[in-house]
C-alpha cells in the first residue's frame, strides 16, 4: 500500500476525464443491449465531438470505423471508456496511460465490493497505473456519469437527459443508480448540471469530484451521496473549498447502521465510519447534512437558488387556515422566527386580505384570492418587499391550473427583492399542475414537506451566521487555494 | 352552556347528511362563481338523485324549477346546504329543523373563530337549534364534503372526483382545503372513499365522522386531521371503536406550537389541546399518530391494504446496492428486523442473484433483472413464500415504464401470499411511469420515503401486538357498540 494522497485533484487534472472533447468505447460493440452498444447511442444522443470505437472483432459498427486497437486512433482522445469485461481491463488501462490518455472510466465490476483478497488487488493494481501519472482514473464499478453542462451522457445506464439552467444542482455520488435516482427530477422541473457517479473510487472520488463541481460555474448547489470514504480530511478538504467559493455543499451519509454498513462494503468496498464523526465533519466544514434521503433534492434546491441569508424572519402566506397552522407548527419546531410586517406593510395586507382571514403572521389570505388574484400580488409584493423577512412560503394547498400564476407571482417578488420564496406541494397530487413550475423558477424553491421546508430555512440562517463568524484570514486562505 | 355530549353520533344518525338521496340548496343562484352556482355544478357533475334549489329571487335557473321556500319542495330533502350570507342562516336553520330536514351543511364563515363574542354566541345558537332534534348539522365555516363511495361532491370548492376501490381512504379534516390536498393523491392513483371536512364543528364534529367512517366498509383506513376538540374523551371514544372494528385511524394533530394552536383558533375556533395529551390518548386508543403531514396518505395507504402483521420479518429487494445500503439504514432506525429466508428460498435467491450481487438480505439483484426479468420474479416469489417474511421492500431507483411489470410482480406475488410489498419511490420523478401503478396496486403500499416505510412498517407491528395483547373482554365491548 502505498500512502493516502493528501489533496484533492484540481479541476484541470479531471476536466479531460469529466468534460473531455473526444472519446474512446473500448469493447464498442454492434450487439443490442451490450454495454459498449448502449454507451454508443446515449453519447449520440448528447455529445457533438468525436467518438472513437475500438475492437479488434469488428471493422466498423453501423457507419462508424471501429479501430483494432487504441494505437490506431488519429489522436490521443480525452477519455477511455473501458467497456469489456474484468479480466481484460488491467492490460487496457496500461495501454490508456502508456498512450497518455488523461481520462479512463470502468465500468466492470467485481473488484474489491466482492470481499475476495485477490479482488482487492486488482483493484490495488489499477489505482497502482494511473498513480503519478497525468491519467485519472473513474471506477471500476461505476455506471459512468452525466454532464449536462457539457453536453454529454457517458454511460451505458438511461441517465435522463436534463437541462442545466437557473439554480441547477450538480450531484456526486458512489452508488451511480442513486445519482440517476435523483438526476430524475429533472423530469419535473428540477435542473441539474451533473450526475457524477464513481463507482468503487480507485483513483477519483467523491472528494475530488466534489472539489470538481465547486469550480464549475454551471452548478449552484452541490448534492453529495456518500457510503464512505478511507481519507475523511480529504472529504474535508473539498467540503471547507466549497463553503470557500460559498457553493452549498449537501450531504446524505449513508451506511449508518451496521447493515447498512457492510452493504456499503458490499456494494462500493467503503468504509462507511461512524456516523457521528462523519456528523461532526460536515458540521465543521459547513456542509448541510440530510439525515433523509427523500429531502436532498429539495433542500439543494433551495439553496441553488437562495441568496444570503441576511439574519431576518420568514412570512407564511396561505390561502388555508389549515395550512397557516401546519406551517406555524413546523416554523416553531425548527426555531423559524415569523416577525410582522413593518405598518405600511400591515395595512397593506389587511386592506387585501378579508375580515374571515387572518393579516398577521401567518397570513391568512382565504381562498378569495382565487377570484382577486390582484390581492394575492399585493399580499406578496407588500411581504418581500418588507425589511422583517428574507423568506416568504405558500404552502400549496390545490395543484390547479388556476395556482399557476400565483407561483409566477412568488418568482417575480422574490426575485424583484432579491429574496426567496418557498412552496410546500401540500396537495398530494406529486406532479399536478405548478409542481415542475414551481421546481423551475428561479426564485422558488419546491418542498414537499413542510418540516423540510423551515428545517432548511433554519439551516440557512446558521449556515450564514457560521461563515460571517469565520475570521477573515481563513476565509481568505481558502478562497485562494486551487 | 348545555352539557357537553358524552356519545358520538350513530352512523345511521348521519346517514341522510353524509350520503343523501335527496338535496336542497337554499341559496341557489345563476350568478358564475356564486356558492350557490358552484355547488349545483359540482352536484350535477357526481349526484344521481334530486337537487332541489331555494331562492326566492329566481322562479327557475336554467332548465331547473326554482322554489321560493323549503315549504313549497314537493318532498322533505335529506340534506340542506345553507348557501346564504351568514346573517340569513340562522332563520333557515330553524326553517329545517321545523321541516324535519336530517342534514344541513352550513358554508358562511365569521362565526366562533373571529373571535368576537357575539359571533360565538351565533354560533352556539345553531348547536341549540339542533340538539335534541333529529337535524344534524355540519358546519358553520365548512367548505362541505366528498362522499366518493355515495357518488356524490357536496361544496362549492372543487373536491377532486376521486376513484374509491381496494385500500380506499377516507379522510375526516376540519380544514376543508387540506381535506382537498390529500383528496388529490387520486390523480395518482391512491383510492379514497370520503373526503369529510367539518369546519367549526358546532354539532357533528371529527369524532362523529371518524365514527361514521368505521362504520363504512368503503374505506380500508381512516385519515384525520384533527385542529383541536374540546371534549377528547369522545374522540377517544371514535377512535377506540376503530381499532375494535380493526379499521386502522392515521391522525394528524395540527397546532402544536403557541402560533399554530393560536392559527388554529382563528381558522375552526378550535382549542388545540397539549400534543402531548393528544399523543397520550392516540397511544392507548390504538390510532397512529402522523408526526408529518406529508407522510399521512402513504402511511393510511399501507394500513388500507395491509393484512394482519404476524410479527415475522421484512426483506429488502433492491436493484440497486445503494438503495440497500439506504433501506437497512432506515430498517435499523425503526427497528423493523431484517432476517434470511430459508434454506430451500435462499437457494433459489443465490441462483437468482449474479454474484456481483448480494444473495442475503438486504438483497440487491444488481441491474441484471432488467435484461432477466424472470430472475427477479424468482426472487419476489422466494421471499413472499417464506415464513420469515411479512413485508416485502422494493425500493424504485428510476421511473421508466420497463420497470411497472416489477410492481405487477410485487403485487401478484404479495396478493398470492396474503401479504404486503412496499415501494420506495427514491426516484425524484414524482408522478412518473409506475408511481400511479404501485399507489394503485391493491397489495403495494407506495412510499416516498425510506424512514417513513420502516417507520410504518414498526407501528404496523407495535399496534397488532398491542391489539393481540387486549384482554377479549373489552374488545368484544367495543366491537358491539353500535
Amino acid at each position: 500500500m502505498q500512502p493516502l494522497r493528501d489533496t484533492v485533484y484540481t479541476h484541470a487534472e479531471m476536466q479531460a476525464l469529466l468534460a473531455p472533447r473526444s472519446v474512446v468505447i473500448i469493447g464498442a460493440s454492434a450487439r443490442p443491449g451490450s454495454f459498449g452498444e448502449r454507451t454508443l447511442k446515449h453519447l449520440r444522443a448528447s455529445f457533438t465531438g468525436p467518438v472513437y470505437l475500438v475492437n479488434p472483432q469488428y471493422a466498423a459498427i453501423g457507419d462508424d470505423k471501429c479501430h483494432p486497437d487504441l494505437q490506431s486512433l488519429p489522436e490521443v482522445p480525452d477519455c477511455a471508456v473501458i467497456a469489456v469485461p474484468r479480466e481484460k481491463v488491467h492490460a487496457l488501462v496500461a495501454q490508456c496511460v502508456a498512450q497518455g490518455i488523461p481520462g479512463v472510466l470502468i465500468f466492470a465490476s467485481g473488484y474489491a465490493e466482492t470481499d475476495l483478497e485477490e479482488r482487492q488487488a486488482e483493484q490495488q493494481a489499477l489505482a497502482d497505473l494511473v498513480r503519478g501519472t497525468r491519467t485519472r482514473l473513474v471506477g471500476p464499478n461505476c455506471i459512468g456519469f452525466a454532464n449536462y453542462a457539457a453536453g454529454m451522457r457517458l454511460s451505458f445506464a438511461e441517465f435522463p437527459a436534463c437541462e442545466t439552467g437557473a439554480g441547477a444542482i450538480g450531484i456526486v455520488s458512489q452508488s451511480g443508480a442513486l445519482a440517476m435516482a435523483l438526476a430524475q427530477s429533472s423530469h419535473q422541473g428540477t435542473a441539474v448540471s451533473h450526475a457524477l457517479a464513481c463507482g468503487n473510487m480507485s483513483d477519483v472520488d467523491v472528494a475530488d469530484l466534489i472539489s470538481y463541481l465547486v469550480h464549475e460555474p454551471s452548478c449552484q448547489a452541490i448534492v453529495c451521496l456518500m457510503e464512505g470514504h478511507e481519507h475523511p480530511a480529504r472529504v474535508e478538504q473539498a467540503a471547507r473549498r466549497a463553503m470557500a467559493a460559498n457553493k452549498p455543499l449537501i450531504v446524505h451519509k449513508l451506511g449508518k447502521s451496521p447493515k447498512g454498513v457492510y452493504a456499503a462494503w458490499r456494494h462500493t468496498a467503503s468504509t462507511a465510519g461512524t456516523h457521528d464523526s462523519w456528523k461532526a465533519l460536515f458540521a465543521r466544514s459547513g456542509a448541510v447534512l440530510v439525515e433523509h434521503f427523500e429531502s436532498i433534492m429539495e433542500v439543494a434546491g433551495f439553496f441553488a437558488k437562495a441568496p444570503r441569508a441576511r439574519g431576518r424572519g420568514t412570512a407564511i402566506l396561505s390561502t388555508s387556515g389549515g395550512a397557516c397552522i401546519l406551517a406555524a407548527d413546523s416554523a416553531a419546531a425548527h426555531g423559524v422566527d415569523l416577525p410582522q410586517a413593518n405598518a405600511a406593510n400591515a395595512k397593506v395586507l389587511a386592506d387585501a386580505i378579508p375580515d374571515f382571514g387572518y393579516a398577521l403572521n401567518p397570513y391568512d389570505t382565504t381562498a378569495q384570492v382565487i377570484s382577486d388574484p390582484a390581492s394575492f400580488t399585493a399580499c406578496a409584493s407588500a411581504l418581500m418587499s418588507d425589511p422583517a423577512f428574507d423568506a416568504l412560503v405558500m404552502p400549496q394547498i390545490q395543484a390547479y391550473d388556476a395556482a399557476t400564476p400565483r407561483i409566477a407571482t412568488l418568482n417575480a417578488q422574490a426575485g424583484l427583492h432579491g429574496k426567496i420564496a418557498c412552496n410546500i406541494w401540500l396537495t398530494q397530487w406529486m406532479g399536478g399542475p405548478g409542481y415542475a413550475q414551481a421546481a423551475a423558477s428561479p426564485h422558488v424553491a419546491l418542498f414537499r414537506s413542510p418540516d423540510t421546508c423551515f428545517w432548511t430555512l433554519a439551516q440557512w440562517q446558521e449556515r450564514q451566521q457560521a461563515m460571517d463568524a469565520q475570521p477573515e484570514p481563513e476565509r481568505l486562505a481558502l478562497e485562494s487555494q486551487p
